[in-house]
């Protein structure tokens, strides 16, 4: 029953050949007359021509009297003209011009005569002071052609133009179909196995954005009939059709074998990355997708190939185009077999220059693409970037954004998140990249300058001192500072109620105990390898010394869920999760900054928080920090 | 009862104090629970994290055999280990990692042995082929801080951390209050004296644009009472109250007595044009904007009023600050007295520079705003522009979109508006702006560089050849080249049934006749000079010679109305206002361009529509066209 990949076809070719093959068959965008009111924003789909002229009328634009101007031929100051009552009208603003008149006079220039006549001492021009019919629009005149967004202001000159209603390109509707055994509606609660179903809301919000509507179905059973079955409906029901998941060549994949049995399948497999196990498929004229399970190759592959044929059923260009180059930080590399989309972190130097670090490419990490300022396009016959070369980045913020954009990059702790959220109450312009890579790592980016501020606990072995030393080593011309930012408790976090009954270090490398380690580079680590040292432990002994968290609670979550009996952290990890803990040390986690970035008006915010009383309290109910000299400067190199 | 303004206040002072005095009384954005699949765009109003972790637990991500790694150790090709069948268990894909095992092998590189064992000839490392506890999000970390835009991988991220809904800002609704005792709800047939109220749409869809919710009240009548009881109910109904027109010092303007009456104001006068009628008042912390009749003004007051409170309300930034210097192409005045706000078309020229041609800046033309690219913005310190001068606009349309924008400068003929509408049937990235400047004007802006192409039809008096004089008098260095587009058929259009028995231009300065001409410049008025000439016709003694209008539709509107006789113009015009119509001659409306843009990718397409069955088939429906050679070259210079 599986398949292999029939094809690994380019991109460009899959969609060119799929977009064509639709439209052959039929595939258009659809219409609906809607109201004026209910327009803005929508695509029109015929020209609209005003029915009516605006003004409709002659309107007088001055309060005065109305009048044929030549009656008014002659008068000067000296030659004053009279005018007889039955020969003119008082006129307000707004009121329509008396047929026989063809002149307005401001009440200003009017003189009050006997016997309701009125004298003015300056002749008047015809059609002053009257807006006249058509000065908007005139009926018969195109006000909006097709296929042009309706903005605020043509809903105002479609009403003045007696159009009360207009035909549009109605929304498609996309219909989304989730599969799967394991998979289930979103819950608080799941229970092991089951996998939160959460690709059919990411999926709704992209079609959302692009003008489409989505109907979501519910869950459909890895059942070959169900699902045809399902498909069947949808094509019905819907101008397009995702199918989630099952779209690989595994034993309970059946997306491709529902498409067959319901339409055809163009292409399976298309060379790109992720999103490789695509499936495009049609029934008559109605695209069905199947999309893979994983969130990031499921957006990659939206974008890619069902955005195309959503702007041919929308009649709109839903691409932003937002294309930059930018300068990439670091090393990646890239298969010949596929084209590669990469998410990646945008910043802007000094110089005005896009910078872009590469992100986790794990193709089930979301939150990389919360994270993700843009995507890095690698082009299929391209093997990879050493750091520094330029990459094309199609950007997912704005360069405003970006540009107000603080990175932060070092260590983890909760903290950094605090000061962000109090950062974001407090300004409206402020926004904070952060990426958890250790201290070395938060060095490291400070010094390429890829940070503005960077999270370091350090310790020194020799002098037991923190962080000094190593800004020393790293930053032999000085040019940054080191600011104190809290000291916090590091130690054991084990499991609740201690059943292992670990009382230190040295218990962790006996007794058969499993160790859930940090990343190589993490301060946490350095602390723990100085431990072991300390205590002539052979870490080679330790169960689990090589397993790696990247953040203080990926390590408290391990314990918590017992696949793990020890790990060190600090305090508050251990506090989320209800562990137990032995603690170890205190310790100081400052902060990095080059003195270019100290004038930077965000990194200045981030140090008035990080000595503000709201960080303090935040931090107390965490736990395990003191935050007594927060925001001082504790050297300058 | 009239007041006079108390102030001419500058705008950034009036805003920043309302905005301060707003907030000094408590006003504030409101918050609302929703759930997770509703919140896409949504501001979030509280930091969100995560309530459990995702995964949520050890999920093998391979096809194979769950074991200790610690099993493995020693495992190669020569020395292979087996492993009993109660060691191990087979596992899919997603499914939990069983609490006694750390590490997962790949089905393929399993060897079944006997008796249900199996034989490994490699090693496993503890945690391979597991989708670890927490590798996409811990439970306890921070997915979104505060005041953030929600995106669709970020409700996947929020769905993966077990939150089911979040706290968001919640939109403003915001009271609009129109009034007048002139004005009718949008109507396809108003009146004389009515005025169709499409303010309150206007605004609806700018308020929707910013994310605040709209609530339109039924239209007041001019009187006190009733709208001090309108303002009132809104500001208890509504977070926000636009009070529409009524907002000047005329006998009949109550807005400010209404806004008093239930609040204060600030102030009653802004140093803007237009807009400055504008009252800023409140309520307790209800603010309550006082906003002038004219539309133009309306938005304008809108935009730089009303903005700034929404961003407070929305919690969001809501400046596109898409600002850019551009070559302004005519010389434009501004008063010393107001900060100026001009709309105006914008162009991108060969080197890349933006170009800026003001439009009418009558503040009651609504199609100005549809037609405006951008809005220079004037300060209240400068004079004005010469021509050449770089000017401040803030852009109204995209950049891709301006670059692929053909500007149409000229000669009013609604084929033009046809080419529009095919181009944009047939390309989805071709954009059209049109100006009808009349023929001369259509030569000048291919002169400066302003319009791609210019419609012309000027006919040269000696020769009686149409255009080709003119273009070599205003081209003497060529570099230009004449299009044929259609001939039509020039006449006087006259009163259905033409009750004044016109039958030729002699008799128009006779019997009392009213004419309506069109503006200078415009090649029919420069025919109609040319035949007064030919007929000896003293043009003084034609009443309405001054009388201006600037299409063939507004002429034909103005005698359909019957408050002209006659015109002069096309049979198309007079077709559509179903006029009595008096041919005087075939003319030739050519398209002047310069040979750079004659590579343009969308004058192409231009020429292309032309001269095809389309255009064609529109015409003849209009009436009174030639098309025979439309879309060849008459001439290069």
């Amino acid at each position: 029953m599986a398949y292999q990949y029939l094809t690994n076809t380019p991109l460009e070719k899959a969609v060119e050949e799929y977009l064509s093959v639709l439209e052959n068959l039929g595939m258009k965008y659809k219409t609906q007359q809607i109201s004026v009111s209910e327009a803005c924003g929508k695509i029109t789909s015929k020209a609209v021509y005003a029915k009516i002229c605006a003004p409709h009328y002659n309107a007088c634009a001055m309060d005065g009297i109305a009048l044929k101007a030549s009656y008014t031929f002659g008068a000067t100051e000296t030659t004053p003209v009279t005018i007889q009552k039955e020969l003119f009208a008082y006129v307000d603003t707004g009121d329509p011009l008396p047929k026989e008149f063809d002149s307005v006079v401001m009440i200003e220039d009017v003189s009050q005569g006997d016997d309701g006549s009125v004298v003015l001492h300056s002749c008047a021009v015809p059609w002053q002071h009257i807006r006249q019919i058509g000065e908007d629009i005139c009926a018969g005149d195109m006000i909006l052609p097709s296929f042009t967004q309706v903005t605020p202001a043509a809903m105002g000159a479609m009403l003045a133009g007696g159009v009360m209603s207009l035909s549009v390109v109605k929304p498609p509707v996309v219909g989304i179909i989730p599969t799967g055994d394991e998979i289930i509606p979103p819950s608080e609660n799941p229970k092991e196995g089951e996998i939160i179903e959460f690709n059919s809301t990411i999926f709704s919000g992209i079609l959302n954005t692009w003008g489409a509507k989505a109907k979501t179905y519910p869950i459909v059973l890895d059942k070959k009939e169900l699902i045809i079955n399902a498909v069947q409906k949808a094509v019905n029901e819907c101008d397009v059709v995702i199918l989630n998941a099952g779209s690989s060549a595994g034993t309970e994949d059946f997306s491709r074998l529902a498409v067959e049995n319901v339409g055809k399948v163009l292409y399976h497999g298309i060379a790109i990355k992720p999103g490789k196990p695509a499936i495009l498929g049609y029934a008559d004229s109605v695209p069905i997708l199947g999309v893979p399970g994983y969130p990031v190759s499921g957006i990659i592959v939206l974008e890619q190939i069902l955005k195309p044929v959503i702007e041919r059923l929308c009649k709109q260009n839903l691409d932003n185009n937002n294309v930059v180059n930018a300068t990439v930080g670091r090393r990646m590399t890239s298969s010949l077999k596929y084209r590669e989309f990469v998410r990646t972190r945008v910043g802007i130097n000094e110089k005005g220059e896009y910078t872009a670090v590469p992100l986790s490419r794990g193709a089930g990490v979301v939150t990389s693409f919360v994270k993700a300022d843009g995507i890095i396009d690698v082009p299929q016959d391209c093997e990879g970037y050493e750091a520094g070369q330029i990459v094309r980045v199609n950007l997912l913020r704005s360069e405003k954004e970006l540009r107000n954009t603080m990175s932060i990059i070092g260590s983890h702790d909760p903290l950094i998140d605090e000061i962000t959220d109090i950062l974001k109450i407090n300004y409206n312009n402020c926004f904070v990249a952060s990426s958890h890579t250790g201290s070395m790592g938060g060095i490291m980016a400070v010094k390429r300058g890829e940070a503005h501020l960077g999270g370091v606990h350090l310790l020194d072995e020799q002098s037991g001192e923190y962080n000094v030393s190593y800004i020393k080593k790293y930053f032999p011309n000085g040019e940054v500072v080191l600011v104190r930012g809290v000291k916090r408790i590091q130690g054991i976090m084990v499991q609740k109620s201690n059943p292992q009954k670990i009382k230190g270090i040295e218990d962790i490398a006996q007794n058969n105990l499993s160790y859930v380690n940090r990343q190589k580079g993490s301060g946490t680590r350095i602390l723990f390898d100085y431990l072991c040292s300390q205590k002539n432990i052979d870490k080679s002994k330790i169960y689990g010394y090589e397993r790696e968290e990247f953040t203080h609670t990926g390590v408290a979550a391990q314990i918590a869920a017992k696949t793990a009996h020890a790990g060190l952290g600090i305090y508050s990890a251990s506090k989320t999760y209800d562990l137990d803990f032995i603690p170890v040390c205190n310790e100081e986690y400052d902060f990095l900054i080059s003195k270019q970035a100290l004038d930077n008006e965000n990194v200045q915010k981030f140090l008035q928080v990080l000595s503000g009383d709201d960080l303090k309290k935040r931090l107390e109910k965490l736990g395990g920090y003191n935050t007594d000299f927060a925001g001082e400067i504790k050297e300058e190199f």
